[in-house]
């Protein structure tokens, strides 16, 4: 069996974003991605530049990992990346489910694999044009098509043409829950992250769903960024 | 029909708490309350020295101001207080899911309403040793029968006693969503909230949870607090 690349696994902390924000979780960060996102926050886990920090696992060493983290409790486990629809993460589903544990996966949607329906929660973010990617919505549906039994979309925005371009997205979807968060354009981890200004990305985002009635929408900010700055592994 | 005593009615504005967090949401705040929680951050909608500041108004013109505020479209409504089952909502709720809104209401579970089985979303916040009151636990299930559809339990935790109450009271519970949200001891509106301190009362509880593997609660923040300090009307 081929093995995983793993660029962290850390936690238990609480999930700072979407859905699932405030759940205790812990995060297993998979090395690797099919986009190269302008403003990635999480470079360290997609470029191959980072190749050498990215640990080889076999499934069972990953369930370990999140064993010993979570002290032997089940818990939800968050998938993420980079883009871990990429590799093959149905053995570590399926086996941290024997345990007990729940596994929340985070993808752009570029992939569908069957194993998402193992999944507790499937989050979809597709990304907006401010990424410089582009989705593909053939393979997009088909990662809705797929059988994850608790989807939700989760669309960042950065700026005016971002945010027309979600209410676009939302419209074609409008049977999944939907998360609006806004960009972070300052993901460097050595410059401490002013909190005013999280704080005025989340008002200025408010107030534009309230005052265009789009209630559909639910506005949350990166709870973690709030906390932690860009710090890593919590 | 008697009319009901309205502290505030305001919006759209995201909801900042518990289970609907994010949610673009009206709030009617109802005035008065069975409790006098020694750290309520709402006395103007608690103490009867305020009464002169609520609104005596019938279900229709509540329901008026609603419709005003979110521009005829439907959206979640939110009623607090005070305890708004002091008083008959039955009648407003039923006017507004008729025109498509949905109704969450908060309270501390003192008194049970059959009306609950209309809501969306009922939020049972049992006050914690801190508050100086007793829960009567009799009325608390009550409320729990009354059949509303999604449910969610909301904590508020000072300290240590308060935490180890929650986890006797979660643990009686284990059917219902469970949210701890650390307290706010600074409740001043013409004071400013310092943000840090706030943060650091969120990564409290965090870390507790996580040490303890207490994985079913999920910590979040008044969210409307870190964002807008004590202001009201947001």
């Amino acid at each position: 069996m081929s093995r995983l690349r793993i660029a962290e696994i850390f936690g238990p902390t609480i999930q700072g974003e979407g859905a699932l924000i405030g759940q205790p979780t812990v995060f297993v960060r998979a090395g690797g991605c099919d986009y190269r996102c302008s403003w990635c926050d999480s470079m360290h886990a997609v470029d191959s530049a980072f190749r050498d920090t990215w640990a080889a696992m076999e499934s069972g060493e990953v369930m370990d990992r999140v064993r010993a983290l979570s002290g032997g409790r089940p818990l939800t486990v968050s998938i993420s990346g980079g883009n871990p629809a990429i590799q093959d993460f149905g053995p570590l589903i399926k086996a941290g489910r024997a345990e007990g544990y729940a596994f929340a996966l985070e993808t752009q949607g570029s992939i569908a694999r069957d194993w998402f329906e193992d999944l507790a929660m499937l989050v979809l973010s597709p990304k907006p044009p401010s990424s410089g990617e582009q989705p593909d919505w053939a393979a997009f549906e088909a990662c809705i098509a797929a059988g994850a039994p608790w989807m939700a979309l989760k669309i960042v925005i950065f700026n005016e043409t971002d945010y027309a371009w979600a209410q676009e997205v939302a419209g074609r979807y409008p049977d999944l829950p939907l998360y609006l968060q806004p960009g972070n354009p300052q993901v460097d981890p050595a410059v401490p992250v002013a909190a005013q200004d999280v704080a005025d990305r989340v008002l200025w985002l408010v107030e534009k769903v309230c005052a265009d009635g789009w209630f559909a929408a639910r506005v949350l900010p990166q709870l973690h960024v709030m906390l932690w700055g860009n710090k890593r592994g919590v």
